[in-house]
């Protein structure tokens, strides 16, 4: 017998996966959480039926959701990271002597568990001493802050059901005010081969919540839809490329990452033309 | 009725694509030819099974494999496809007024009928008075030949059946005597994804051929293996990646492309370290 996994990415077109087993299925508060064994990509984490990780190819998502942000802030200390529940986000956070804390806001506390049972490699940032583990929703953790974090990562699934809330004007809004005013709001924003109308609107969303840039980057991701997926940092003052290439993390750091160095992370934010068409220039 | 077209990209994973209809099914004396209608990126050509082309995201492939070699160089005047039948290359290549000849060495004649017909905005540059278009091995048309060509394309299949030969130490060094001394070769080099030994062999040829710099550069293809493709650029003298900035076409060519930029051509040389790691620095 063989067991395959397919999964739509448009009603016409997807990505498949032989798979050995299932390892894990539950249906929590939120949404359904699977895990499978496949053959190519190793353990694959699945929401309501979605890819959200692989072993094989979560480095490149992860890498790129937290190393441009932080090398373009340079002395980021205070991070909060919504959603992010698989640890991967904070994996890569810790590397950096400069943080002193992180806070992980997952709305869903059986994603961590299971992350942390099915997937070592991906969780063990979550045991730093400076991490601490919240389970709420992102923007009821950040009404009425101001001015605290450096640095807000928004890891989310797509915008529906539950992570809806966190592609909207009002949840851009309580990210600016949580900000310190050297602040950057890094998200992932889905992909540039079919959510093109999506990123369209999560620009629009961060320009009128006030932020006076709003960058995009892309990189492949194989498992991710189209292959190929996008991430946006939006902040205040005038953006500056160069500032994605500054050394900032121990030279041992630099070594260890599989995908982000400093020219790549720079590189990220030449985009396509097709995509420049579709999000304008201002 | 559903019809899905499913390409294993490896035993293990692949892509799939729901079909209308097959519009077109040959066996040549090389290969299989199919054409299908599909929903989520129009018309696909098959050869031997898998997807070298489709309507939506050919114009990724095609101006990442033309656009970088020829802004590096310049002033290209006499160009060699070799493969490509489908003609996107070339497409590309009749944007450029410094080009005087292109010769086009596709070994099926099919392909290029079958493109003509079924897909004509990748074959429309075919009709372009400087095209001349030869049926026949590229490795036999390069014999004795020394000097001629200021830039080598190969547009092959993966290295495997009838395009086995365009990957080996024999060809490469037929390429190298057969251009300019300024000249460059430039050619698909398979998924950083799947293929990094393959990638190793590529570079290992192409340094043995006595090139003195070879590098690669890699873009998302989305209906390519992993998502995620490379190419390779091969060349005399010291390798100067701000080359590939140089304003050399026609302003109103840069506003029709799709992909290629200045900014996005320099930007794909710069790889991610899983990838220099594989192939070494020398």
């Amino acid at each position: 017998m063989e067991l395959w996994y397919t999964e739509k990415h448009t009603p016409g077109a997807g990505l498949t996966l032989r798979c050995r087993k299932t390892l894990f299925s539950t249906r929590t508060r939120y949404q359904r959480i699977d895990i499978i064994e496949s053959d190519e990509y190793g353990r694959v984490l699945l929401l309501d039926g979605l890819v959200m990780t692989t072993e094989r190819d979560e480095f490149i998502y992860h890498e790129m959701l937290v190393h441009p942000p932080m090398h373009y802030h340079g002395a980021a200390r205070n991070i909060l990271v919504v959603g992010g529940g698989d640890g991967g986000a904070v994996r890569e956070l810790v590397r950096y002597p400069s943080v002193r804390k992180i806070t992980l806001c997952e709305i869903d506390s059986e994603v961590v568990d299971a992350s942390r049972k099915f997937f070592p490699e991906i969780s063990r940032g979550l045991d730093d001493s400076r991490v601490e583990i919240v389970f709420a929703d992102g923007s009821q953790l950040l009404r009425g802050k101001e001015g605290e974090f450096d640095i807000i990562i928004v890891d989310s699934t797509d915008p529906v059901g539950a992570a809806k809330a966190l592609f909207t004007h009002q949840f851009y809004n309580s990210c600016r005010k949580a900000l310190d005013r050297h602040g950057l709001l890094c998200a992932q924003s889905e992909s540039p081969m079919y959510h093109l109308s999506a990123i369209r609107e999560i620009k629009r969303g961060l320009l009128s919540a006030g932020f006076s840039f709003v960058r995009f980057y892309c990189s492949p991701v194989p498992t991710y839809p189209g292959g190929y997926w996008s991430w946006v940092m939006a902040g205040n003052g005038k953006f500056q490329r160069e500032k994605v290439a500054r050394v900032i993390l121990p030279e041992e750091e630099y070594q260890v990452l599989k995908y982000f160095n400093l020219d790549i992370g720079q590189a990220s934010f030449c985009l396509p033309n097709f995509f420049i068409k579709a999000i304008g220039t201002s």
